[in-house]
């Protein structure tokens, strides 16, 4: 079956998105189609939006529509501690915690020499001139656990070595609420060499 | 965790689309931010040229670019039979399975008074013209299986019931490749009281 072009090139855009297969994307054009006529308008509308108004705050690289984002400019909140993440979901993820008040430094991405993403592509020169600047005096490598996160907090920790800062890296061990039957061996071998006492 | 107005719109906007939740609109949003600036661009465009250039096909109601889509005006197609469907990816599945020769009639919707769908929405004036125009001699109510798909197609049925033609519908059993174990109480039942001689 032949669908029109400007139908297929829809499905081939939205298939572009995380998390959508060839179907989905089908089933969002036909639903675009059938939906009131403003939504499309709407979308495009949103997007020319976030293309022309959002960049990399120029502090931290998070997203935002200010030269400074809305954290980095919080005269309440600590800078003189910062949390290194991968990418601004992690930063939204300490931020529904609501327990962390420094600053955070968004890499952008882990290094991953198979994506093409070296050192040189997540921003250290800056984080440098921010720990020498902010007089900061502890950095939590917040990199995921992946190989490539590992490998990462591993780059910057060297990276960052000669300041007088302290480095750490958030704890390892089980997540709350999790039966020890289902928890990966990884996990719990882990969990268990790095015990602590009561 | 506050995010820029035109990145929550956006997000607002994706989940709009069906299977989408906040999460994965989310995801999308930050996706599209991370990736190259041309991708946006591409979605716009794709999306204009959809708003612009598809529209309903003049005689079966399918999407179309053309005036009479290229099903209609196929002339190895047998335009005396009449396959009515309740939307386009009704249609596809009929296409994909390479049986159907006839012509499709997309009714847009089912019949749903509670979404406000009524039998003036669903172009049944327009079907009467093509059987009498045709000189249609089956018209196969493909409509879905749903309560609003069986009283959409009992509707129609009756409002056919005048014209010389064979109406039918789809048969009801057990789908192919299916352990009997497995099928729900319905279909079973349906199928044994529609049992067939061999």
């Amino acid at each position: 079956m032949q669908l029109p072009e400007p139908i297929n090139n829809l499905i081939h855009q939205f298939s572009q998105l995380p998390g959508v297969g060839k179907k989905s994307a089908m089933r969002m054009v036909f639903h675009i189609l059938s939906e009131n006529i403003q939504y499309p308008n709407d979308l495009i509308k949103a997007l020319s939006d976030v293309q022309e108004k959002i960049h990399a705050c120029h502090q931290c690289f998070a997203y935002t529509d200010l030269d400074i984002c809305h954290i980095c400019s919080n005269p309440r909140r600590n800078s003189q501690l910062l949390c290194v993440v991968e990418k601004q979901s992690d930063l939204l993820a300490f931020e529904r915690s609501g327990e962390f008040q420094g600053l955070y430094h968004v890499l952008g991405a882990a290094i991953s020499p198979l994506d093409g993403i070296g050192p040189s592509d997540i921003h250290i020169p800056e984080l440098l001139n921010r720990i020498r600047q902010n007089e900061v005096i502890e950095v939590i490598l917040a990199t995921s656990s992946s190989a490539e996160g590992e490998s990462t907090a591993h780059f910057i920790d060297k990276a960052i070595s000669q300041e007088s800062v302290k480095r750490t890296r958030l704890a390892r061990g089980i997540p709350m609420g999790t039966e020890l039957e289902y928890l990966d061996d990884h996990t719990l071998s882990r969990a268990l060499s790095s015990r602590i006492e009561l």
